[in-house]
């Protein structure tokens, strides 16, 4: 994959060039932002009444991410994607990111380079500023670290705990693209493994709509502002990142309810199911346990349904939410429904 | 160091249990704090008018500790003092904080909790509470990443760049015992790689304040305080974690200007000065580029310092600050002045 590339070794230019190469892939300059990169620490002034959400994570090579078949650049916007989505899905609105690299020496100045670039493009496209973090060396494997702060109005913020008896489920998008693709790659990894005089650049064309999704996948930035020029405020909100049964367990558990989800409602893609047939799969495993989709689930009143449908229309009904002594009910509409245990 | 220790393997608990488990080690309960652990993002309602300064830190295994000499409970406690003491840097007042951490499986459940113990008696020492992070798995190595939030008056927040011609450049505590600490454990493992049967515990008295500042330093909460109470407001502060000459030159640098020291003022302890003779090192090296101390460095106008004196006496005058000409003018008081050049 490097055929070709400059390779250039970062302590040859030393930590503090580095630095000094990418503190313009910062994304776009922001109101709130009255200091960025540069001294102890950013400082930001929110509007007048307005709270901060913020959330971290990190993402470790080998664990999180491989090198093998991830671009730098996708690996970029995609870290960034994953803090935004959980501001998003507290529906406030993204305002500051902190990324924190530490980056082995066996990856180049160029490759940093291209995971900054990934970084301010994302940053640009979910209109947030990159105002602070920390790079620094590592040994063997890149791990990433990023925080994002969000801004609301108090009374907007979308627990997960505010789920009601009656509820609908609606996901946005499809389910299980992400964990498809991931399918192929690793398949096609395996089989370079096997083969490792070829160069790891198999055809992917027609796996492309998945690969997307693994790989470069954008946060429900559009749900946010349909829910903003709204009436509609869900009562209760997850991003789909562990996987539609973990992430719905944890709404229900945290709002003391049960649930019932048909599960030919769940949206999949065409694309997903093909995958799904190819590895001789079950599709829905997929969407129920894939992760990664970067979906949003949300619970709405019923009567909410159809007022929010013509506001914004990429979502689907998959259930609704009972007492809690249905526990998970998974409405197969075959015979062989069942029930995932809550108190696990 | 792990005998008679329980070890308990984190695959046989899982990370959803481990993480339950330490959900109680948040420190203090801040009012400003809406939502914290449990949800898809803290959420923190700063008091109005105020501005969230925000600083965050990644540290590896290897890189920036070494578990060899390093108990878990220290280091919880020491990247939450470095988190906290670039907040107290910019006069802020430390809120919250999100704590990442990669854990490999060769580390027990009991070490890990013993991690958290040290994060949240940090915590409980500086008054501010853990709302959030991202506890994962991690290959070989332990990597932790803590983002820290605090709050101030827009007014009160003290930039780097904020020096003037003719300021007095003062120093809390004293410099290079974090190093000399260093020197001495590390010392101490090749002594102990050279005879590895026996344990790694030895008598270490003679040097308990050297090490007491590298294993367990502590954030200058008690200037932070000082000045809330005081009408002297510094130019400009930075908290010493890279050595003297690299932090002040950031200051200078960001101000344009220049400065000179006076190196025979620049405080340094007994204990440092008997650890760089043992060691036949020069203790100028260890307080000028040793770094970790968490002390803090700070311009004043001269008619201030001595009122400031009256209110906190724990800080030194070291030099003045020029014009940029001067560069970092180092006088030694003897023959061999020298100037260290900024535009590096």
């Amino acid at each position: 994959m490097m055929a070709n590339e400059e390779f250039q070794q970062i302590q040859d230019i030393g930590f503090k060039s580095l630095i000094a190469r990418f503190k313009d892939h910062t994304g776009v300059a922001r109101n709130e932002v009255r200091k960025g990169i540069g001294d102890d620490a950013s400082v930001l002034k929110l509007k007048e009444g307005r709270v901060a959400c913020t959330s971290s994570e990190i993402f470790l090579e080998g664990i999180h991410f491989d090198l093998t078949y991830t671009p730098f650049t996708h690996l970029g916007y995609k870290v960034v994607t994953a803090a935004v989505s959980d501001i998003l899905a507290m529906n406030a609105e993204p305002v500051q990111l902190l990324v924190d690299i530490a980056i082995p020496n066996k990856y180049s100045v160029q490759m940093i380079e291209q995971l900054y670039q990934g970084i301010d493009a994302a940053a640009k496209d979910y209109n947030i500023q990159v105002t602070g973090g920390d790079t620094t060396a590592s040994h063997q494997l890149l791990a990433i670290s990023v925080t994002a702060t969000g801004s609301a109005e108090e009374n907007k913020i979308i627990y997960r705990n505010g789920s009601k008896i009656g509820d609908i489920i609606c996901v946005t998008g499809e389910l299980g693209s992400a964990i498809a693709g991931l399918r192929i790659l690793l398949r096609e990894k395996r089989s370079w493994q096997d083969n490792p005089e070829q160069q790891f650049q198999p055809d992917l064309q027609a796996y492309e709509h998945v690969l997307q999704r693994q790989l470069l996948p954008k946060a429900r930035f559009d749900l946010y502002k349909a829910l903003q020029e709204s009436e509609v405020k869900p009562n209760s909100m997850i991003d789909l990142t562990q996987g539609l049964v973990a992430d719905l367990s944890d709404v229900l558990k945290q709002s003391g309810l049960g649930a019932e989800i048909y599960s030919p409602a769940v949206p999949i893609s065409f694309e997903t199911r093909n995958v799904a047939d190819e590895m001789n799969e079950d599709v829905d495993k997929y969407a129920f346990y894939g992760g990664e989709d970067f979906e949003m689930l949300f619970t709405l009143p019923e009567p909410l349904v159809e007022k929010f449908k013509a506001e914004f229309d990429d979502f689907i009904v998959i259930g609704r939410i009972t007492e809690r002594e249905k526990q998970l009910t998974v409405n197969t509409g075959e015979e062989h429904n069942y029930q995932i245990d809550l108190s696990e």
